[in-house]
């Protein structure tokens, strides 16, 4: 017996998301049938509203639903410190720390990556330039990702970045708070231990 | 910084998928904002469609987008021969095996179950009395999940069919193929044993 159409379309798309297979597509597949009607016009209204609202911030590139976004837009906010992170997520990590940091952000879009056939152009390092130039930027903060690709990233803006007079920092590497030193990997450790303060 | 209400309602719609919680929803919703207005429009019109054109079919409840379901529709099959399965997936997982079998199938439409207030007419059993009673079924293969619930369920349809002149069995007990006597849990290593087979 072939599938439904309908339902192997639907299917189609729910692979599409991060870490879903095909089991686990078919799993919500039916359990999608199981909803109602309301639920699933909402669910559905919901997918759509999303290019129809949400764009990124013209200033910081951060998701918005307003003409720029809610931190660019906050007075009270340290306009001259600003984290430079890969993604929207990213911004969204560093807020639920809560009043730890009051400064603002910068999202590039991505991460440098040759097999990905990313390059600088393709990540919203011009507006950054034009922020620093403009907006009174005084300290730039590096936050991509501790991967290759995010390490990347950080050298060659750092790179750009050092004919500016401005303060430089990136995050600091080490062992993740609750971890085990035995099961951290052997990069890990070594970071850990390169960045050792005195206690 | 509050997410955008957007973005947190989508949150919440992924939420209700099965074996998605709130990490993996805001990975989705993530994911699902890079994706083009295309495949956002086309993923909408998915789960819209779904119960536009999906109802269940009126002769054995599995789903289907025309009048009656493929396999009720099919005058090749064996239509004296009926398994009878809690849900559609089960429907799914037979017909996988290819011509195994070429029987029909009866949905119930879930298990009894006193903890979520099932009960026997909640689930399609009248409809199945009708089949027997017209529609020349001869056998009747209880199917249902080997749970708690599912176990209930077959006892007490058994119990109900047994006074039509069918012949009632249901699914062999014991050992999945590919697994490991030592992983076994203790209920199933029982069921093996008590369903053991001369060879």
């Amino acid at each position: 017996m072939e599938r439904l159409p309908t339902l192997e379309q639907l299917i189609d798309y729910l692979r599409r998301l991060p870490s879903v297979g095909r089991k686990s597509a078919e799993r919500m597949a039916y359990a999608l049938l199981k909803m109602d009607t309301d639920t699933l016009q909402g669910f559905s209204k919901a997918i759509q509203d999303l290019n129809e609202h949400i764009h990124p911030c013209p200033i910081c590139g951060n998701y918005t639903e307003q003409e720029t976004c809610a931190i660019c837009a906050d007075e009270s906010r340290n306009h001259h410190t600003c984290i430079v992170v890969s993604s929207p997520q990213a911004v969204h990590a560093f807020e639920e720390l809560g009043p730890e940091y009051d400064g603002v952000y910068h999202v590039l879009g991505g991460d440098l990556s040759a097999t990905a056939g990313i390059s600088i152009d393709d990540l919203n390092v011009h507006s950054l330039i034009t922020r620093i130039e403009n907006d009174g930027i005084k300290e730039i903060i590096i936050a991509t990702n501790p991967t290759m690709e995010g390490e990347t990233t950080a050298l060659y803006l750092a790179q750009i970045l050092k004919k500016y007079p401005i303060k430089i920092s990136r995050l600091a590497y080490g062992l993740p708070i609750g971890g085990h030193i035995d099961y951290a990997d052997a990069l890990t450790l070594k970071k850990a231990l390169e960045g050792r303060t005195h206690i």
